[in-house]
C-alpha cells in the first residue's frame, strides 16, 4: 500500500475534544442546507481544487508521498471567503454571513476534487499502462498491454468510477458516525480547526496563520522560480546538487532544495521521515552496492541500466515485497479490528439499548445528532444511484479497456461495497486508508483471472483503478461527514458538495495530468524531474500477478521473501512493544519507498523534521501554532510554481542556464573542450 | 585614496558621551602600567592578531575594502581573557582581575599588528612590484622594475619602516588629546565599548553579543567550508554563481555568496554601499559596453583582454582618476581644516589660557588627564628612537630596493613627521585616515625624481611604502591613545603594547601574505579568487608618474579628466548641501572601486545593508545591539576559513567538485562531448 491522503498526519494531530464546543456557538442559527452551498463557496472550492490538484499531481509524479492537505484546505477556504466578503462589502453589496457550515462545504468539495488526483491513478495505475513505463519493464510491452494516456478516455474513466464510492457510503453514514461513534482523527481535527476559525479568538489566530502561510508560500514560490533558471536540462540545477559529494549523489544521497518535501517532512511524523532515511541507507548505501558487485554473476553485465532483469529488478521487486508485506499485515490487522469492533458494537447494542438515549448524551452530541439526522438522504436514492452508475460503468469501462471484460467489473461492484465499508470503518478507527492495498488485491486477482494471453496486465491495472476509486472515495468522504457532523453541516449539503467536488475532480485531474504529460516530455523516466516511481511498481505488480515469479533475476525472489517477512515482523514488533517504543521503530512501508527512487527526498523531509524539532525546542507554543502553516506554505508555494513552470515548458521556453556539477577531473576535460 | 581601517564606520558609530562614565568605576583602582601588560593579554593579542591579519589580508587581496575591526578586537579580547580567567580559576590558581586597561592594551596590540597587514602594502604597493602584476601592465616589465615577493626582504622592510610612525606620534599625544581635545570617533567608540564591558550590566550584554558573534561566526565558517567543495577551479563554485543571469554575470553583476562582504556591508554606512552599486552600474552596465563598441576604432581589436592599451586601460585609469580626484579634494579639505584648527587652537590659547584650568573640567576629564599625564614617555626617548630607526632604515631600505637611493629616504624622513602630524590631526577631526593619499604623493614625486631609466617605477612604489607606513601608523596609534585616555590606560603600557603589536605584525603579516602567495598560485590574476585589484592600480599610478600620459589609449585622458573633475565636484556638492542631503549623494571614491573589479561585492554589501535595514525596521533595539556582532561574526568566520583553506591548498588538496554554470547551448555541447 502507498502512502496517501490522511495517512501521514495521524500521529501529528492531537484530537483534543473541548468540553463543550457547541456552547460557543449557542444562539448562532444554522442556515438551511441549500443556504450552506453558496456561489462563493463553489468558486473558492474551484480555485482551491485546481491548486491542490497541482500539488497532489506533482507529489504523485515525483515520489508518491502525499501528506494530508485537509488543514490547508480549511484554512485557505476560510481566508478566501473572508476576503471575498470584505471585497463585496466594500462594493456596498450585503452578503450573507460566512458560517462554519459553508467552510465545511468548501473543505469537503476541495478534498473530493483533489482526492481524485490521487485515486485517479495518474501517478500509478493509469500511467503504468503507458509505453514510457512499459519500455522499462522486461517484457509484455506488446500493444495489447499498452494504453497511452489520452485526455478523453481518462476523463470518461474517472467520471464513471468515482461516483460509486460516494453512493456506497451515504447509507452508512448514520451507522459509522452516530451509532459507532468512530473517531476519524483527520476529520475531527479539521472540524476543530473550522470550529475554531469561527470564534472571534480563532479568527484572529487564523488570520495570523494565513499571514505566515502566505509568507512561506511566497518564499517557496520565488525559490522555485529562482531554481528554474538553472535547470536547462536533466542533471542540471539544484535538483542535482551533490550536497554530500559526488559519490553520495550517485547513490541518491543529496539535499535537492525542494521546499515541498521540507514542508511534507514538517507535517509527517518524525518516525516516517527517519524510516525513509533508514530505508535509503539500507538499500542505496549497503544493499545495492553489494548486489552490484555480483554483476555478471547474479545478472548479466550487458543489460541496460534500467533493465528489470538487472539491478533495477532488485530495487523494484524488493520494494514491492516490502510494500506488500506491510500492506498485508495492516490489512489483516485493520480487518481484525473491524470485525472485532463490529462484533462489539452489535453485542453492546443487544445488551444495552438505552446507552444512546438522549439523556446520556453531552450537549454537543445532542446538537450534532439532531442536526445530522434532520436532513435525510433516502436509502432508495443512494442504492438506486449506486445501481444506475454501476450499470453505466459496466457498459462504459470495457469500451475504454477492452481487456477488462464486463463480468470482471460486475464482480468488483458486487464485492466493492463490502470493502468500501471495511475501509471506511478501518479509517474511522485508525485514520489509515488502505485504498491502494485493495487496489493491489484487484491487480493480482483480476490480472490472474484474465491471464497473460488476454491482456491480463492491462486488465489488472484497470481493475485496480475501479476498485481503488470506490474504497478511497468511501473513506475520504466518511472523514468529511465526520467533519460535517461536528460543524453542524447538513448531510445533504455535504453530499451535494461532494458531488460538485467529484465533478470538478473528474475534469481537473485528468487535465492537470495532461498538462504535466505534455509539458514535461520525459514523465516517468527514472532520474528525471518526474520519475513517477509508483507507475513502474504497479506495472510490475501486474506482470507479477500475470506471469508469476519467472521474470525475476537470480536470488531476487529469496531477497523479496526475506523483506516481505521482515516487513511483517517489524510491524508485529511495533505493535507488541507499545507506543512508547514503537515510535523508535521504523515503518516498513516508508522504508520501502526510497528503495526504488533513492533517498534525496528523505533528506529533504528529515531537514523538515529537524527544523520543526529545533523550532519546538526553541519555542514550543509558536511551533505548534504555526508549524503546519509554515509547512503548508512551503508545499503550496513550490506546488503552484509547477503551474507557470509547466506553461513555460508548453510554450517551449527553456531555462537559460545549466548549473552543472562535475568532478575536478571531468571539469578539466570540459574546460579543455570548451577552450579549444 | 583607498578605503582603510577606521574609514568606513565613521557614520555608523554614535558617540554618545555618558554624563559621567568614570563615576561607574569610582573606587576601582587603576593598576600600575607594568601590571596592565600581562602574559595573558599578550597571548590573547597574538591569537587575535593572527585572526585579524588573515581577515585583513583576505580583504586586501579580494577588493581592498577593509572595514574597522576595532569593535571586534575589543569584544573578542574581552571574551578570551574572561574565558582564560574562568579556566584558570577552575584550576584553582588565583589571577589578577581583568581590568578595562588590560582590555585596551589587547585592543591596541591587535590593531597595531593587523594594521601592518594593510599598511605593509601586500594588497597594493608591495605586490605591485611582482612580475604577475607587471605582466598585466603595458610596458616597463623589465627586470629593473620587478621585485618578486620574498619572505625575508618583506619582513626586513616592514620592520624598519613600521616603528617610525610609532616614535613620531609619541611626543604629540598630549597636544592632540589633552590640549586639542580631538574626537577620534573610532577610538572614542571603542573606549565606550570597553568601558561598558567592565560594568556588570555591560558584561552581561557583552556575553550575549559574543554568543551572537559566535553563532554567526560558525555559520559563516561552515558556509565557507561548504562552498569550498564546489570550487574545483576558476569559474567554478558559488563565487561564479550567475544570480542575475549569465549576461549580468559577464558584466560582473552577481551575488557571490560571500558572507564576508555581507558583513562588511552591514558595518559600512548605507551610502557607501549604494555608491559602490551606482559606480558598478555606471561603469559596467553603461560605460564599458559603450567603449567596447568602439573596439577597433578607439583601440586595437587585436589586443589581449587584459592589455592596458585596450578596454582594461579605461577601467584602470578612470578609476585612478576618480580616486585621485577624491583624494585631492579630501587632502585639501582636511589640510585646510587642520590649519584652520591649529590656528584656532593657538589663537584661543593666547586669548584664554585659563579655559583648561582643572576647575572647569568635568570629573571624567580630570580623572583621565590625571592618569594620562602620570606615566610620561620622555621626549628625548621618542626623538632619539625616531632618529636611530631612521638611520637604520636609510641604510637597510636601499639594500632591499637598490632603485630607492638613500637620499630619497632621507628626504621622506625629514618631511614625514609633519605629514604624520597632519594625518593624525585630520583623523582626529574626521576619522578619515589619508595614509594612502600620502603614499600616492610619494609614488608620483619620488617616481618622477628617479625617472624611468633608473627604475623609477619600483622606486616610486617603495617610497609609497615608506611614506604610508609612517602616516598610517601615526593616525592608527593616536586613535588608540584616545581609547587609552578614555579607559585610564597608562600611555606607557599603551606604547609598550604598540611596540609588541608592531613586532607581531612585522612577522605575522608577511608570513600570512606568503601563505596566500604560495597557497593560491594565481594571486593577482583578474577574475580569480584573489585579484588584488589595488596592485595593478598602484603599479599603473607609478608608471603614470614616471612616463606621463603617453601610454593611455584614445580619449582615455579626456575621460579621466572628466571623472577627476566630477569626483571633486561631487565632493563639493556633498559638502555644500549639508548632511541632510549629503547622505543621498554617492561618494566618488567608493564609486571608483567597482570600475575596475566589477560590482559583485557591491551587491553582497547591499544585501548586508538590506538585511540591516529590514532588521532595524522590524526590531530597532535588537538591530542596534547585535548588528555589529552579527556583521563581525560573518566577517570573521569566512575570514578564518581562509586559514584552513590555504593550508589545504598548500597541501595540494583541491576541491573535488566543480559547480559550473553553462548556457543551455553550451551545456548541450558539453553533454554531447561527455556522452561520446
Amino acid at each position: 500500500m502507498g502512502l496517501q491522503n490522511g495517512d501521514l498526519e495521524k500521529e501529528e494531530e492531537e484530537v483534543t475534544e473541548a468540553t463543550s464546543g457547541e456552547k460557543a456557538f449557542e444562539g448562532k442559527a444554522v442556515p438551511r442546507w441549500e443556504k450552506q452551498i453558496t456561489v462563493r463557496a463553489m468558486v473558492v472550492s474551484l480555485v482551491l481544487a485546481v491548486l491542490f490538484t497541482f500539488i497532489v499531481m506533482k507529489l504523485n509524479l515525483t515520489t508518491g508521498i502525499i501528506p494530508s492537505l485537509n488543514i490547508s484546505a480549511g484554512l485557505l477556504g476560510f481566508f478566501f471567503v473572508k476576503m471575498w466578503t470584505k471585497l463585496v462589502a466594500k462594493a456596498g453589496i450585503i452578503t450573507q454571513p460566512f458560517t462554519r457550515q459553508e467552510n465545511t462545504v468548501i473543505q469537503t468539495c476541495v478534498v473530493s476534487a483533489s482526492g481524485i488526483a490521487f485515486s485517479g491513478g495518474f501517478g500509478n495505475y493509469i500511467f503504468a499502462m503507458s509505453s514510457e513505463i512499459a519500455k522499462q519493464s522486461p517484457e509484455d510491452s506488446t500493444k495489447q498491454n499498452i494504453k497511452e494516456p489520452g485526455l478523453g478516455w481518462m476523463i470518461a474513466f474517472v467520471s464513471v468510477v468515482s461516483f460509486l464510492g460516494l453512493f456506497s457510503v451515504v447509507p452508512l453514514r448514520k451507522i459509522m458516525i452516530v451509532d459507532f461513534k468512530l473517531t476519524y482523527p483527520s476529520g475531527t481535527a479539521t472540524a476543530h480547526l473550522i470550529n475554531s476559525f469561527h470564534t472571534t479568538e480563532g479568527a484572529k489566530l487564523a488570520r495570523k496563520q494565513v499571514y505566515v502561510l502566505g509568507k512561506f508560500f511566497s518564499v517557496s514560490f520565488l525559490w522555485g522560480f529562482f531554481q528554474w533558471f538553472y535547470g536547462a536540462s536533466d542533471g542540471c540545477g539544484f535538483k542535482s546538487f551533490p550536497t554530500f559529494g559526488l559519490e553520495a549523489y550517485e547513490k541518491q544521497f543529496f539535499f535537492d532544495f525542494s521546499t515541498t518535501y521540507v514542508g511534507v517532512g514538517m507535517i509527517c511524523p518524525y518516525i516516517i521521515n527517519i524510516s525513509l532515511l533508514v530505508g535509503g541507507i539500507i538499500s542505496w548505501a549497503i544493499m545495492w552496492p553489494l548486489i552490484e558487485d555480483r554483476k555478471g554473476d547474479w545478472y548479466s553485465a550487458e543489460l541496460k541500466q534500467n533493465s528489470l532483469h538487472g539491478l533495477q529488478g532488485y530495487k523494484v521487486f524488493i520494494a514491492i515485497a516490502m510494500i506488500l508485506g506491510d500492506g498485508l499485515y495492516n490489512f489483516i490487522k485493520v480487518l481484525g479490528r473491524t470485525i472485532f469492533g463490529l462484533y462489539n458494537q452489535f453485542s453492546k447494542k443487544n445488551l444495552d439499548t438505552s446507552s444512546d438515549s438522549p439523556s446520556s448524551l453531552s450537549y454537543d452530541d445532542r446538537c450534532r445528532i439532531d442536526m445530522f439526522l434532520r436532513d435525510q438522504i433516502p436509502a432508495w436514492f443512494a442504492i438506486g444511484g449506486y445501481v444506475i452508475i454501476a450499470i453505466i460503468s459496466v457498459v462504459v469501462v470495457p469500451c475504454i479497456f477492452h481487456q477488462l471484460k464486463w463480468y470482471y467489473i460486475v464482480v468488483i461492484y458486487v464485492i466493492a461495497p463490502a470493502l468500501a465499508f471495511c475501509n471506511a470503518y478501518g479509517c474511522g478507527l485508525t485514520d489509515w486508508s488502505l485504498a491502494s492495498t485493495y487496489g493491489k488485491l484487484a491487480i493480482f486477482t483480476i490480472g490472474a483471472w484474465a491471464g497473460a494471453a488476454h491482456g491480463g496486465i492491462l486488465a489488472g491495472l484497470a481493475a485496480c483503478g475501479v476498485m481503488m476509486n470506490i474504497v478511497s472515495t468511501a473513506s475520504d468522504l466518511m472523514q468529511d461527514f465526520k467533519t460535517g457532523y461536528m460543524t453542524l453541516a447538513s448531510p445533504r449539503s455535504m453530499f451535494v458538495s461532494q458531488v460538485f467536488g467529484t465533478i470538478m475532480g473528474c475534469v481537473i485531474s485528468p487535465c492537470v495530468f495532461w498538462l504535466f504529460y505534455k509539458a514535461f516530455g520525459n514523465l516517468g523516466v527514472p532520474g528525471s524531474q518526474y520519475p513517477a516511481p509508483y507507475a513502474i511498481v504497479y506495472r510490475n505488480m501486474s506482470i507479477l500477478g500475470v506471469d508469476g515469479f519467472s521474470s525475476l533475476p537470480k536470488y531476487c525472489l529469496l531477497l523479496c521473501s526475506a523483506f516481505f517477512i521482515a516487513a511483517i515482523i517489524i510491524n508485529l514488533i511495533r505493535d507488541l512493544v507499545g507506543e512508547k517504543w514503537a515510535k523508535f521503530i521504523p515503518v516498513p512501508m516508508a522504508m520501502a519507498i526510497p528503495f526504488y527512487i533513492g533517498s534525496y527526498f528523505a533528506i529533504d523531509m528529515c531537514v523538515g523534521s529537524l527544523i520543526l524539532f529545533v523550532w519546538k525546542k526553541v519555542d514550543r507554543v509558536k511551533a505548534d501554532t504555526f508549524g503546519s502553516a509554515v509547512a503548508s506554505g512551503l508545499i503550496c508555494g513550490d506546488g503552484i510554481w509547477t503551474l507557470p513552470s509547466s506553461f513555460l515548458a508548453l510554450a517551449g521556453v527553456k531555462p537559460p542556464i545549466c548549473m552543472k556539477f562535475l568532478s575536478r577531473k571531468v571539469n578539466a576535460k570540459v574546460d579543455g573542450f570548451l577552450g579549444s
